[in-house]
């Protein structure tokens, strides 16, 4: 799926997929008049049914497993497709964590009397049917479906070719709750069995689902917001900065540069670039590259901060190995690994021009001491989630308090940043009169 | 511009549109940063312009009068074309309205502090630039920049062929204030200068154009709506129903199906349909269809429905005329005039499944006494508004309080309804942190 392939997707595939959706949408009406605690039982009865039937999907898991590695899949990927009873066991807590947390549905948002007597309230809404285009990874089919459910709406899911025989035992469990709870199974559905077909089916499928998330690799995303007819929220690729002001703590900045860089490297949340006040460089960068570099980071630096960098006598320093000269693309990539871009700046207004130019929007965080700086940067940094001397990482829905989250939106449109159940509706307004007419 | 042309925009338009988007989201950084005195005083000083200087505008718009008269176009849309000094005077007047409104720039919209002390603001900015294509309104463009500028935004504009001349005079005044207020001019633009390819340019130019907004016809939306790549907030086309249930109250609905229908007939608001219940149909539908032919509406009425008006003894009803055999796509008609689609249902839920199916979502109204049918009505109908015992007609930004809007989303994310200085904001998480790291 490139940006410029044709989109062709054979008609039975798009019949069937609108099919899926529209059964989809049909069942999504009765959910979305379900009280509260009928959804709490339901999820909590597929958070058992989840561990009853474990067995069943980490049989499941294991030739999806063979599959991948007979087919070469490397290690981390292997690990991410992995769902032993152990991780089932695990994703069926996050269901009965989903049980707990407060319905947003019904919430009133504003509400108040016009002048002619007419009772307005914007009331909170399910979205409806949600699609979901998401790579092998079969816990997010579990997260998913009940961050779904919970919130009122149905899902359509297309959960990537190495995960399948996973996911669809991970369905046959959910939907088989649904029904044993008078719910309908198009509740949770899966276009899987269309391969590619059937995720391009969704991105056509405008006025059958309401929206589309796509989750995964910078790839993926960017596929998706560029072909999809459905109204997508972009979500995940994070090239994650942090600045360090002239008035920066050093004693701040190294442990918040080492954890939102190595404490978890695949996700994105963490750091990718370090950007760093030519004032402090000199004095800074030293004691924060020994401190990169001891956790086996290596750094792509520009001309000022190599020059620091080669000739600071910092222990284990490689140059061409763990000491590289950054390249003009290096600004623009999340590395996802043990690697980090490093640059020097005049002044404040060139690091958020930097950042600005080169963020994907997710995530940026300043050290500062200077409430000036800290003023600016916040003020004019464009992105989803702006931390003041604090680590990257924290931008996440659990982390924020929501309990969980269906992904981190990084476009500006409908939400942004962290995305939990309030995110996956919308409003609508209802209007209590009396007779009411315009003059 | 059908949703079966090829896009096709010559290379050097689509990079001149994009030059322009570009400055305007770099003259916008720094309106975002401006605080509310100076954007009001802008304001004033835009509407003193605009009367100051009317003269200049009404003459542009009398030679689009003449050019639009001798091709042709029909009465109401040259009304609507028109901008004289009357008209300038309001729409200048309509400026100085929205420096009186509050600013949403800045409001926390939540905020809280985590269990490791950081500091966590959920606070509302900027969209940053709002890409509006619109039909020969003049009026648009003066509503337009004013709620573009006081919330923060930049504005590119594309205003149709017709009001070209009207749009570049009303254009060039709004930007000789932006820089004698020391604002950069490109702040509100436009494409007019490109004829369609402009319009098909913003379509395209996603990462330039942060959202795009058409207001018009239901062909111009629907245009936008498939083709664009950046995100659309749809707005407008209103297939709009009143259901009069069998508890609803004689007396409230002629008077609020009178005033729905024919208080004004070209808005988006205005009732199109009325659905009655079998039980009162016989009793209610004489006098409701009295009244409308009186008002001079023709009715596209379903078999029961045409069976009891044209046995009723009706003043002044003509079979053919005024009253006629509603088609199969009379229910998905937006007639915009003095007609209306008149079915007879056998139920509350017959009632809500022909509106979930045939509306565009816009408003409902259900005219009811009986608390479970109101209930169910407004839990069920999925459109952005739902009146009960009240006219459709007070679905409207000014009306709800917003005191101006940019138009009615019709669409489920970002805003539904209409939309006010708050939906053209985003939001951007602000963490304030002493040194946390995650562990």
């Amino acid at each position: 799926m490139t940006n410029n392939d044709e989109i062709c997707v054979p008609a039975d595939v798009f019949d069937a997929v609108c099919a899926k959706a529209d059964a989809a949408a049909q069942a999504q009406r009765g959910l979305a008049q379900a009280d509260t605690e009928a959804k709490n039982e339901l999820l909590t009865a597929i958070a058992d049914a989840l561990d009853a039937r474990a067995d069943e999907i980490a049989g499941a898991n294991a030739l999806d497993m063979v599959e991948s590695k007979e087919a070469g899949m490397d290690a981390g990927k292997l690990d991410r497709l992995l769902f032993d009873v152990p991780r089932i066991a695990a994703a069926a807590n996050g269901v009965r964590h989903v049980a707990t947390l407060p319905d947003p549905v019904g919430e009133i948002v504003r509400g108040y009397r016009l002048p002619n007597g007419l009772r307005l309230q914007q009331t909170r809404v399910p979205l409806g049917v949600i699609g979901m285009i998401y790579e092998a990874r079969p816990n997010v089919t579990v997260d998913v479906a009940s961050l779904c459910l919970k919130s009122g709406n149905a899902a359509i899911l297309r959960g990537g070719h190495a995960a399948e025989r996973t996911n669809a035992a991970t369905l046959a469990i959910i939907r088989d709750v649904l029904a044993d709870h008078g719910f309908d199974r198009a509740l949770v559905d899966t276009v899987d069995e269309y391969g590619r077909d059937g995720a391009t089916a969704m991105m056509e499928a405008r006025g059958h689902i309401d929206v589309l998330v796509p989750r995964g690799g910078a790839g993926l995303i960017q596929a998706v917001v560029r072909n999809s007819k459905v109204p997508v929220i972009e979500t995940g690729a994070g090239n994650v900065h942090i600045y360090v002001d002239a008035s920066g703590d050093l004693n701040k900045a190294i442990p918040i540069i080492l954890n939102a860089k190595t404490q978890r490297v695949g996700v994105c949340n963490a750091a990718e670039k370090l950007i760093i006040h030519r004032d402090v460089a000199a004095q800074y960068l030293p004691a924060i590259a020994q401190a990169l570099i001891a956790a086996d980071v290596a750094l792509h630096a520009d001309e000022s901060a190599y020059d620091i960098i080669a000739n600071a006598g910092i222990d284990c320093v490689s140059e061409g190995e763990n000491l590289l000269a950054a390249t003009a693309q290096d600004w623009d990539t999340e590395y996802l690994a043990l690697e980090m871009g490093v640059k020097v700046v005049d002044s404040l207004d060139e690091a958020i021009a930097h950042i600005n130019e080169h963020s994907t929007g997710h995530t940026e965080s300043i050290i500062a001491e200077d409430y000036s700086a800290i003023e600016e940067f916040t003020k004019r940094v464009d992105s989803a989630v702006v931390m003041v001397n604090a680590s990257t990482r924290f931008t996440d829905g659990g982390v924020f308090g929501f309990g969980a989250e269906l992904g981190i939106s990084t476009q500006k449109m409908h939400a942004r940043g962290p995305m939990g159940l309030r995110e996956m509706t919308t409003t609508k307004w209802i209007g209590y009169g009396t007779g009411q007419v315009r003059r």
